[in-house]
């Protein structure tokens, strides 16, 4: 199987592979005349293009073809926008049709099939995953922190499918790149940050995960070779409201949840920076290495905002990596009346916002602002030689894979 | 910014995030009718609610409308159907429409607006995206281990997008819950385990991730508690060609890259097990800890099958977790004629199998498979109350979101 590592017309590939990429596994079935109700949309009939309906053949083909295609692409947008958009959005609908999960299983086809099956069986089947899924765009959906099916968001998602793009390099994703530095150099000025860098990624969790590894290698470059066997015991502090990712990551990042400190709230919520005080300093009394504070901006239950000021103050006292895990309350840095709670976010070293929260963004849209303008290029880059070589013939600053885990 | 974290109707919300849900910054512009070919595919014009387009309003609306928005979202699934979908996979179109970084800022309008544009503006510059973005899904391009827009699975995508879910718990996704689990039980078996779990994942690089996290996990569960430090010095061995991903995990888990060994590749680009062996004695002899083998089926660049069954009996000699990256070549377990290529990998501990690759999904459709069917909870459960609790009134093994980082 080595196929050869440069563009090559698919005729040039193996037999088997390209069969894979064209060949269509064909078999008839009589299906019914769709109702006159059912094609209030149809796609343009003057092209002459369209097949006959009623002996719609099935097939499992990966290109998509306008005469295979076009009606079934119309029949399921005309579908997703009526039942999800529409109607699943509208108070007089309900959230959610609750069915237990054996229920549901009975009530859906789910079975993998061996042979392909006609348009309007997946048509069906995309009504019932409509039916029995929760309608997060509903206005009556608020309690997970994400809610809205922004029409502009929807129809921006809808565009990065249809082009199905990877965004490691320019070469590869010009347009989406540029837009990602534009959109994460707003964010960055919103925050308060007059230099820096930023990437969007797959969630929060992973986001509050690039603080650790940042901070990580901030204070102690050699762990990306080294590891951390042989250093210090590292511990980092957030408070016992703070998002489980914190401790996740940690774990994930061998630094242990016991080295995460939890630090007590305040009946609001809040981080209490004197408990703050003596647990870094009984840290150093045990011989171990404070390297950062990860303060929240809007805890998940309570919406809380630790006081970011007071606790930057303590992290420049000791040398600490200040991340704020703002996913949720990061859209109140757009609010003249609420962006006080943040005050001092422009001194954090790096910032989790996740504009698909607060800001009905469409998930995943979650960001990871710092400004530190080179920190995530020295702590993650592995140079793969293949896809992020320096002399291309553009600018390779635009290539920004290299920067992500 | 205390916002209850049960479900409340919006009316209840502080009246500014109300407002930021719900209102319209609206502004009119005049806009040049469209051209007559330009309305092929017109929304439902008798129900009479569309607005007429000549005198559009402007707004941010975050509530899909289906006056403001129904004939906004048939323009634009026009266009990505026709330019995205249909030409953009044409052979006699270009795969892609090259101009250097900074032309193509002067081309594209990517300045953040203070006000509404029109939706003639947007469709616009969807245009202008589509035509200057690079067209994966035409059958020339083939040089990034990805490539095709399956028609079915773009309408998926849609779905999702429309649906708009996070899919941590049945009861906020119930239907993607089960149609997950039924997906990674038919791929486990394919791979040929008997037992075990899975889990979709943000990418390949992730998944690989996993690997090393249930490895270590395996190998000394205290790392999830005390952390890296203090344990011995742990390595882990893949070949010269592997992906950067498993060296780029190793050093986030605080493995170090100096503790990933790279073992020498034959003249096709397969792992030399002869050096593998001498490797992990090597290692032993420094005193440091073997804990874990990452195969590649389907290297990246030659596309080389490391030799699976003789890896997994150095493993079992050794007691080392068996991970094959199968992102690429996972694809070829479903070819009668290439299959034998991953002969061994039910012998594995875990795998990477990336169905957007060689079986031409859409991106991301990355999954990690394990034959332990309890490691991904133990490993990364963090027990977060408010979302994973235990009492619910349905099954809760249906909850996967917390075997995830």
């Amino acid at each position: 199987l080595d196929v050869p590592p440069r563009a090559e017309p698919i005729s040039k590939l193996p037999e088997e592979l390209r069969d894979h990429l064209t060949r269509e596994f064909v078999h008839t079935s009589s299906v019914t005349m769709p109702a006159a109700s059912d094609i209030l949309l149809e796609p343009p009939m003057e092209r002459g293009e369209m097949k006959p309906r009623s002996s719609e053949e099935c097939s499992f083909a990966s290109v998509s073809d306008r005469q295979k295609h076009e009606r079934f692409f119309y029949d399921a947008v005309k579908i997703l926008l009526e039942d999800a958009v529409f109607k699943g959005t509208s108070r007089s609908n309900k959230v959610l049709e609750w069915r237990d999960p054996i229920k549901l299983m009975q009530l859906l086809d789910l079975k993998l099939e061996d042979s392909p099956v006609t348009h309007d069986k997946l048509l069906a089947l995309m009504k019932d995953t409509i039916q029995y899924s929760v309608k997060t765009g509903h206005p009556y959906f608020v309690n997970q922190l994400f809610s809205s099916v922004d029409p502009y968001g929807l129809i921006g998602q809808w565009l990065g499918d249809a082009l199905n793009p990877s965004v490691y390099t320019y070469e590869v994703s010009p347009v989406f790149t540029l837009m990602e530095e534009t959109v994460l150099s707003e964010m960055r000025k919103i925050v308060g940050f007059t230099t820096g860098d930023g990437i969007f990624c797959p969630g929060g969790s992973i986001a509050n995960g690039y603080a650790i590894s940042c901070a990580r290698y901030h204070k102690l470059p050699q762990v990306k070779t080294q590891g951390l066997h042989g250093l210090p015991r590292l511990v980092l502090y957030t408070s016992a409201d703070a998002h489980y990712s914190i401790k996740k990551m940690a774990v994930l990042q061998g630094i242990g949840s016991d080295n995460v400190c939890l630090i007590k709230t305040d009946k609001r919520g809040k981080m209490d920076v004197n408990d703050l005080q003596c647990k870094i300093n009984e840290t150093i009394k045990e011989g171990a290495v404070p390297f950062m504070v990860s303060a929240t901006a809007g805890t998940t239950v309570l919406g809380a905002f630790d006081p970011i000021t007071q606790i930057a103050d303590i992290c420049r006292t000791h040398k600490l990596w200040l991340h704020v895990d703002a996913a949720w309350g990061g859209g109140a840095l757009i609010s003249k009346k609420y962006k006080h709670l943040l005050n001092g976010i422009e001194r954090a070293d790096s910032v989790t916002w996740n504009p698909h929260k607060l800001l009905t963004a469409p998930q995943q849209c979650s960001t990871f602002l710092t400004r530190h303008p080179d920190i995530l290029s020295a702590c993650h880059s592995a140079n793969a030689t293949y896809l992020f070589q320096k002399d291309k013939f553009y600018d390779t600053k635009y290539d920004t894979g290299d920067k992500h885990i």
